[in-house]
């Protein structure tokens, strides 16, 4: 074990206390070593002291400063080599190759944010030039950028133990912005946490940072991350997980004295809607795609389909019926969490219990901690009558709605919360109809796919990984992509301001030469 | 009397109900014709029905028609002519300079989004494009452009009839954005909204929009404003007011079954920061320019200045001698509304009678109607020590917080609320000590000003009328200025998605010729 368990706070290790507690092996349900103690008030609250007092600091630092910060953290994860792939396989019951990927995804991650803070876009700096002849009054000289909001607190997600976690989205995009960060890390996985957060705090070290720059805390329960939710020096959240906890944030958050804005990515259903041509046209080749994107880790992606629309065809049939066959096949998998197991049989068991809903198949049987994939189907006047049927059941369970008629599956659609994503299966001859879901669909979701499925968040700077209410607490941000940088981000508007006092994005100099919009035309260098 | 004192819904005159209510002038207290009766609950979800019903075929408008909208609203306000004016000047008791000028500001403001529509630039678009060759997964297309979030519920401000009422900022951003807008006017100059609402109906009608995307509902109280802040219809809300209906209005747009965010504009003391040097150069000058900017608009501004800091010294002396000296040949000036008027003299008896407060000097008594412009002044430990001194008193009044050295006023700043402004005055050789003050300042305002004062809001690019809580609800946006479109605008990804189901916006065909980032670089069209 070459790792510690400790609280990272200020750049020291500094052991927490309370009854100590342990990783569970995915796989197996035993402990693994080594134990963990929760952070305590004093602790959390120190971290978010040190994030203050950092904060003006790390914010000052020139775009090349936090851009290699960015990257050495990215090269110190890949230094952490085959023991945190094994260490993350055991906590969370991933294959390799998907550890594997997502360290990849995570580390491509971090160096996208390097080369955005590097271009310097995300400023938005705009000058508006001086008038000083304008009647009847002269136009001052205005100059806008934005600047990081302060310290966020990034809670780690239990699904994505490298990209959504310690060192993922969230905190890179909070570190590009200029803000300290400090995570509270997911019980699920502290050792993963403990190893990338060791590299986070190794890598603010190696570039001269301040050490209030990155704190982690653990924590196997909920008080000490309500608690930084509530605190003053934290200006802004990110979280991903559950509805009922993300939306607990959101209440802690706007009760404050001072309320701040919590992003949170919270549940989806991810509507797949086959549209009829193409269900004629290559049903059961859809079905075991589907079954493919359903079944991948164990289900457990917020872009899991969890939902296909249909209208009852021969089409829909054979989509069920090679759905079916594939997924009669595919193997039970590892959860990534007792807890998260045990609401997966309670969902499952749920529908099963449902006598308007109808078992279409299920995949291979597996151990105690292993889910069993499994499709259910529904009639589209059954859906409608029962909102439990709209719940996300977190794993590899999915509804088929069988609609009487395309009037009947829009309908369904009209009803449907905020989502994450839609994917549309279309051929050619389904356009027109198409078209008309389209803008039903891009009010209710943060991206639309053709002929795909949502898993699979590529990470760009055309993603959206966000979504109305419920799926997210803002439905204006995304939480994968370059454009999250946003959330952490407020623009100052700094008027005749001369050059000494101004803030170097925004100086004649632009000793960053940075792109930058004079009187409202396109930015140039 | 050319307008109909009804509401506007559905482009159609419908009558209220309920006991009718008259404008007062302000200048006497005087009733104006004609009557108004508040729109009933029945009719606010009217309006939100249609809103609703209008978005998508609004939105989906080309950005030349959006423009169109948005100058022919500018033409047929200036088609009001002297009516609008001398109504204004009536319910406002501003002077005719004043309310020419702020429609000046308003035609320009809908002029400007105008332009910012037609350039495009505000819709983000992005293009990831697909590599169909990379492993081990290829890449989707990616295309991510940003979509109107929906109706949008306005409410007019009282201190700004035409600016940030009817047709003012929140109305053209949102507009501009593709929302349509429903506003609750101010009860304060309802003749002025009616005027105005009529021009905005008249130019939906003949650009040939739907008639949903706009209405305009009279209310003397709040229940139907609270009403629809709750419809389900609504999007988002815009909001300039006092603190406590903007946060009831958070309150009520937390609660919701569906949150969604509130755009408010709330309350700020402005801090006036006089460095040593400026003080010891020209105390004077600065006190005789201090005086014109708190006596503008008899003080009823968002960014009035309501505090001054300096340190004791003769220059700070000679500072409030010229502002005693000037302000007390200032005359009274018409308050805006009976009860800005009680709240101000109630807000200057508190202060007059705070024993750690002394006035400095006061300006001209007046009539009933009239507000008396004064200014106080007090220590930096007396300031510390009572919250209330750092408490909003709506109108032209002031305090000087005499601190004993730099340190304490630092420490006074470090005490204040988030604020709209906070102005600078200094010399050259304050620059060192102003450099230490900057980093303290941007992080609790929207906009620094150096040697001027935040009265006259710039409409421009660069400008950010906004700030941390409780100067706004969202210190992240600006309700003045092109980048106030950007809070009704959330981002949809397209993945896959053919050309023929695509928005225009991300075509290869680009019709609209936008500017559109590729693979990360910067836009081109």
């Amino acid at each position: 074990m070459t790792f510690s368990s400790d609280n990272l706070i200020g750049g020291a290790r500094v052991p927490g206390s309370g009854t100590p507690w342990r990783a569970v092996e995915a796989a197996t349900g035993a402990s693994l070593e080594p134990a963990f103690a929760s952070a305590t008030v004093g602790q959390a609250e120190h971290a978010c002291a040190l994030a203050a007092d950092a904060f003006d600091a790390y914010r000052a630092t020139p775009p090349s400063a936090r851009a290699a910060l960015l990257e050495a953290i990215a090269d110190a994860i890949l230094e952490l080599g085959d023991e945190l792939v094994t260490r993350c396989m055991a906590e969370t019951g991933l294959p390799r190759p998907r550890i594997e990927g997502e360290r990849g995804r995570t580390v491509g991650q971090l160096r996208m944010f390097a080369a955005v803070v590097r271009s310097g876009a995300f400023l938005g700096a705009r000058i508006d030039t001086a008038q000083p002849e304008r009647t009847p009054l002269p136009r001052p000289d205005l100059r806008l950028c934005r600047i990081a909001v302060g310290p966020v607190l990034v809670f780690g997600a239990s699904n994505f133990p490298l990209a959504f976690s310690v060192a993922g989205g969230d905190t890179a995009s909070a570190l590009a912005a200029g803000c300290p960060v400090i995570v509270k890390a997911h019980p699920a996985h502290p050792g993963t946490s403990a190893l990338v957060g060791d590299a986070v705090r190794r890598a603010v070290t190696a570039c001269g940072l301040p050490d209030g720059v990155f704190a982690l805390l653990f924590e196997e329960g909920i008080a000490i991350g309500q608690h930084l939710a509530a605190d003053p020096r934290v200006a802004a959240i990110g979280f991903t997980g559950s509805r009922r906890a993300g939306t607990a944030l959101m209440r802690i958050a706007a009760a404050r004295p001072i309320p701040i804005p919590v992003f949170a990515e919270m549940s989806s259903i991810n509507p797949v809607i086959l549209m009829p041509a193409a269900l004629a046209a290559r049903g059961a080749e859809i079905g075991r795609a589907f079954v493919a994107s359903l079944t991948l880790g164990a289900g457990q992606f917020c872009t899991s389909p969890g939902l296909v629309l249909g209208v009852e065809s021969p089409g829909l049939a054979a989509f069920e019926a090679a759905a079916a066959d594939t997924l009669s096949g595919v193997a039970a998998a590892a959860m990534l969490t007792p807890g998260i197991h045990r609401a997966y049989r309670e969902g499952v068991a749920a529908l099963e219990s449902n006598p308007a809903v109808a078992r279409v198949a299920q995949g291979q049987p597996g151990t105690a901690q292993q889910g069993r994939p499994i499709l259910f189907a529904t009639t589209g006047a059954a859906f409608r009558a029962d909102h439990r049927l709209a719940e996300e059941v977190f794993g590899a369970a999915s509804l088929v709605v069988r609609c009487r008629d395309a009037a009947e599956l829009r309908t369904v659609l009209e009803g449907l919360e905020g989502q994450l994503t839609a994917s549309l299966h279309l051929d050619e001859t389904d356009h027109a109809a198409a078209r008309g879901l389209v803008p039903l669909l891009d009010r209710k979701v943060g991206r639309i796919l053709v002929n795909g499925f949502g898993t699979g968040v590529e990470v760009g700077h055309a993603m959206v990984h966000g979504g109305p209410f419920p799926a997210t607490s803002d439905g204006r941000t995304t939480s994968v992509g370059s454009l999250g940088i946003d959330r952490f981000l407020r623009p100052v508007c700094y008027q005749d301001v001369p050059e000494a006092l101004l803030p170097a994005a925004l100086t004649d100099a632009n000793p960053w030469r940075l792109p930058r919009s004079v009187d409202g035309a396109a930015p140039g260098a």
